[in-house]
């Protein structure tokens, strides 16, 4: 868990966004959220919401105002979905995560969220060092705040395994794709088997074994797949000429 | 918004889960929602979550089985929280949105969601050209279905902001792959003529067709190409009973 990184949550109105945001936080390795001023906390419907999640919930702090959760950060971040009037650095998402997992490895970070419907108050925006603006379609910029923290908490999911050097970060496609010889032998063995099938005539190819070639080429089947693509020619062989292999 | 591009929920069981994910896919210019057999929808519960999204499920279309939802499609992604034993290849959340983006400029792209807590079946990741991993907490995976939608549909928004602002997206590959129909025609075809070889026993089947399926999907064959598979198909069934079309 990044345990330097905090979500402050600043006056809630509806509990089960504070249980969904903690799962959201859990999924991505977030573990430190802080609740300023929440609105009929603690609730069921926190908990519900939360699903696997409630030791986040069991373990936020809860004060007043929001100076008290960042008291001891080093950095802080405020999340907005408007442009404000005084200039505030702002970032996208991405550069958010990128800037707060580094932060992180030597100080305290806050990210901290609004209210769902009117968010930071310039007070509160004169805590933070600098914003992060999540673009979202002109028409309906409406995220959830629960929706929110899982975006930032993603990016600085993402920036954590960037920076330690597992930026695949998916278990990619393991198969070893078969080798040019066997590729060529399966073929030639495609060939020899379209041309007893009169399908393709030796007189006139045109482009046929191009274009199967385009088409397998595309999919890189393993040792595994040409062997049963091999088997399949095998028997369209046999069924031709039954006495073929005896 | 991007309408070539549509989500795909299938079974759903908590119908406020389905308003979250409209309100998500809102956020991020995606208003194109099919729901294979939901549970309890639709329902009060889910307008509410939808918030001001609700357009996108008046809109929604409702289907059995996942079949309906994808015909027309012709690049399927399936969202998938867990390791295959059938590998199959599966992207970061950022490839996919760009993946996505690319394609859905010349045809149809789904993103297809399975149920809350068993995910797709393997009749429905047969359907999948490629799967999508979100890397999460390995002690707490468990991302809510709206969450996922919305990082899922986030990527794809900040691919189509990049295209558009660099133009260094650029769709390399012009071909305009199957549709999901045509696909599920080139694979009746091989069923039945892997039976008419006896290389298929349709009473001990095992693997082979979703083997093959992966193999096949991975290539994404477009309409000419399915076209000369089922040529190949056709003769082999010719040559083993030529009076079969005299």
């Amino acid at each position: 868990m990044y345990s330097n990184i905090r979500i402050v949550l600043i006056n809630t109105s509806h509990p089960g966004n504070i249980g969904a945001a903690a799962r959201a936080m859990k999924t991505m390795c977030l573990d430190s959220l802080w609740l300023v001023d929440p609105h009929g906390y603690p609730s069921a419907e926190a908990t519900a919401r939360a699903s696997g999640a409630d030791d986040l919930l069991a373990n936020a702090r809860v004060c007043s105002g929001l100076d008290k959760a960042i008291a001891d950060c080093h950095l802080v971040i405020g999340a907005s979905a408007r442009l404000r009037s005084i200039p505030c650095p702002a970032f996208g998402p991405r550069d958010c995560g990128i800037r707060v997992w580094q932060e992180s490895e030597s100080g305290r970070v806050a990210v901290v969220f609004g209210r769902e419907q009117s968010g930071l108050s310039n007070q509160e925006l004169d805590r933070c060092h600098h914003l992060v603006h999540v673009p979202a379609n002109p028409e309906y910029p409406s995220l959830n705040l629960a929706a929110a923290v899982q975006l930032i908490a993603y990016e600085i999911h993402m920036a954590a395994l960037s920076a330690k050097g597992t930026g695949q970060l998916v278990a990619q496609d393991r198969r070893l794709p078969a080798d040019g010889a066997e590729m060529e032998r399966l073929y030639g063995h495609l060939e020899q088997t379209l041309i007893e099938l009169d399908f393709l005539n030796p007189d006139n190819p045109r482009q046929l074994m191009r274009r199967l070639r385009r088409l397998f080429n595309r999919a890189q089947p393993d040792a595994n797949e040409v062997n049963i693509l091999r088997g399949i020619l095998g028997a369209a062989q046999r069924k031709r000429d039954p006495n073929r292999f005896p």
